[in-house]
């Protein structure tokens, strides 16, 4: 990737840190340095602020970095040094008076770490709270983001089409999944999104049931939750319900429920919409057919670098939408003992309303597969 | 697995506690609340005090946890719930006085909104800092552990032994890797332990090379670190070089003088003996010989549950090693530009002095693999 964008993102960053009055920040989620830096190691923080920028990390790493953000400065650390003795030293450098620490990916043993190694400061150095400015930033997708999106949703579609042909009631939960991740690298994916959910009959109404040894056997219905990773390191995330046999009808009808309850939602994603009108629009579908309580969690989550990033869909969630974002729409209504049903795509949201990304058929009537 | 090992550990845990003064703590580390529980969700946390223990956790999770957990109490909040208001009433139900919280697993910006959440509490709660005290316990494991991680190590081994015979010169890093995967599932892993580093010719100089679409071609080496995954949840962690082709004669050398100094390593460790010591006994080969500054990274980590955690080889660390830790030795030497070597084995500490858990042989002469 040109590093000409790593650059625009960082400009863009401290356009915002200047009106929020921070001299400088220190960067540490993963994946907000490598979205800054292109950098795609782990351990490492990045320091931000006004003519600097210097990427912390240890010698694991020195190749690598001088390979992918050629144009960053970098403190390298070794064995010898934790890392808040690092940051101390490459801040005492920059003498900004005040340090904006990211607080949600800070441990508060971190935290008081760095404060005790910059204590000794001339001038004083001041430690300030920063909360989710630069995920924020990445919740905004730009058009190359977008391609590695699409790539990702090709990925997966191929995998699971591929893996609907081949299943057979011999297989395990665990064997389906383990062979879906296979046929999703086959079609260019780096890996899986996340680890899928594989959950037949009963088992579906885990929301995030874990892939085990039921076999598929004459269950009659398994949930599919996947995703896959790009090289470029962005995700997709779907769930469709594949129908191997007979199903109970309370099965076919919660499909049918939750189907309209998504269509529901997808219909209400459009630049300015509130993120909780989204969640209501499809949740109320859900609760007028008398399943609300089975539907515990937020309807969606934006996906990217990472598998749930901002912004979320919830009944208490705040904020907009935007053009460039890319966000899940996944209700979902779990019967304990009985199974359950959760139907998602990815949407994209455009200048003047939406794009679906994902194109899996998904009438009750396209889940059912022939299986061996 | 039986839930009376659960409860044992979380007596332990209780047992620690009290003499560290507190009187309950907030388990807020995933594998932690794994360890203590046998949950293995995400998303949720344990409060543990004298004579109480609840899982707070969501909705996805209710089924799961009535069966992974039968004997657990659990607070279950839904989407219109944020996590630190349900531990804020759960905390003033058990009236403590005093939360302890991991301090390492616990952001700042929950920190904060936790203790808001529960500052009007009657009586006042204070909140403190808990260090790695599980984690702590977590480094000695118990036979049952130790069965997962030999389990562990024989679907890595065979896997690996399996990926030996097929590689071949027009495979790609990412080929090798998925392969690896994929094979050591037929041999009844879970997943890999974490994603293989598969690194070709000069790239084995990146101690954590993400493998890419170089292949092995007439490099003559390629840099191979691995593991699995048990169901159980546990892992293997080793490296190996394979020699495929003609290789320079520095690259030998070297070879050598990792593999004297991972030997006299692994020797030094028995009970008793410091981290630091056994961290300095192989890293005096490697200096001795001239190499000091090309090996960056600590000896090595304990494995579990994760794939890194307590106890740590470093040239900086604290603490002695004791009976039922399992710890990896992975000195390594890197050139950059030319290639590195880097050679691991899993070492339990027995009563009396080491089992060596891994096998794969490594003499240079069994690095040599015939590639089509």
């Amino acid at each position: 990737m040109p590093q000409s964008r790593f650059a625009r993102r960082r400009r863009k960053l401290l356009a915002r840190l200047k009106k929020l009055g921070i001299p400088a920040l220190l960067v540490t989620n993963e994946s907000n340095v490598t979205w800054l830096t292109g950098f795609t190691g782990d351990s490492s923080y990045l320091l931000l602020g006004h003519g600097f920028g210097v990427l912390i990390s240890d010698t694991r790493y020195t190749v690598q970095i001088a390979e992918e953000c050629p144009d960053l400065d970098v403190e390298i650390r070794d064995s010898r040094q934790p890392m808040h003795q690092a940051v101390a030293r490459v801040v005492s450098t920059a003498r900004t008076g005040q340090l904006g620490i990211e607080s949600h990916s800070t441990s508060v043993a971190s935290w008081e770490k760095i404060e005790e190694a910059v204590s000794g400061s001339h001038p004083p150095l001041e430690l300030v709270a920063v909360g989710m400015v630069v995920n924020e930033l990445r919740a905004i997708k730009d058009a190359d983001e977008i391609a590695e999106i699409r790539k990702a949703v090709v990925q997966a579609q191929r995998g699971f089409a591929a893996v609907s042909s081949v299943i057979s009631s011999e297989m395990s939960e665990l064997q389906v999944a383990h062979e879906l991740e296979h046929l999703m690298r086959r079609f260019g994916a780096e890996g899986p999104a996340f680890e899928p959910i594989v959950a037949v009959g009963a088992r579906a109404a885990l929301p995030h049931a874990r892939p085990g040894s039921t076999r598929i056997g004459d269950s009659g219905f398994v949930l599919v939750d996947w995703g896959a990773r790009t090289t470029g390191g962005y995700r997709s995330d779907l769930t469709r319900l594949l129908v191997t046999g007979k199903i109970p009808p309370k099965l076919e009808e919660i499909y049918g429920v939750v189907l309209s309850a998504q269509l529901r939602g997808i219909k209400a994603i459009r630049p300015g919409a509130t993120l909780k009108s989204v969640d209501t629009a499809a949740r109320r579908v859900i609760e007028n057919a008398g399943f609300g309580k089975f539907f515990g969690h937020g309807l969606g989550h934006g996906i990217g670098l990472d598998i749930h990033e901002e912004p979320r869909f919830s009944p208490v969630a705040q904020g907009v939408l935007e053009p460039g974002m890319v966000i899940t729409v996944e209700p979902g209504i779990y019967l304990p003992g009985r199974g359950g049903v959760r139907i998602e795509d990815d949407v994209l949201v455009t200048r003047d309303g939406h794009e679906v990304l994902t194109s899996v058929p998904k009438r009750f009537e396209d889940s059912v597969v022939e299986i061996g």
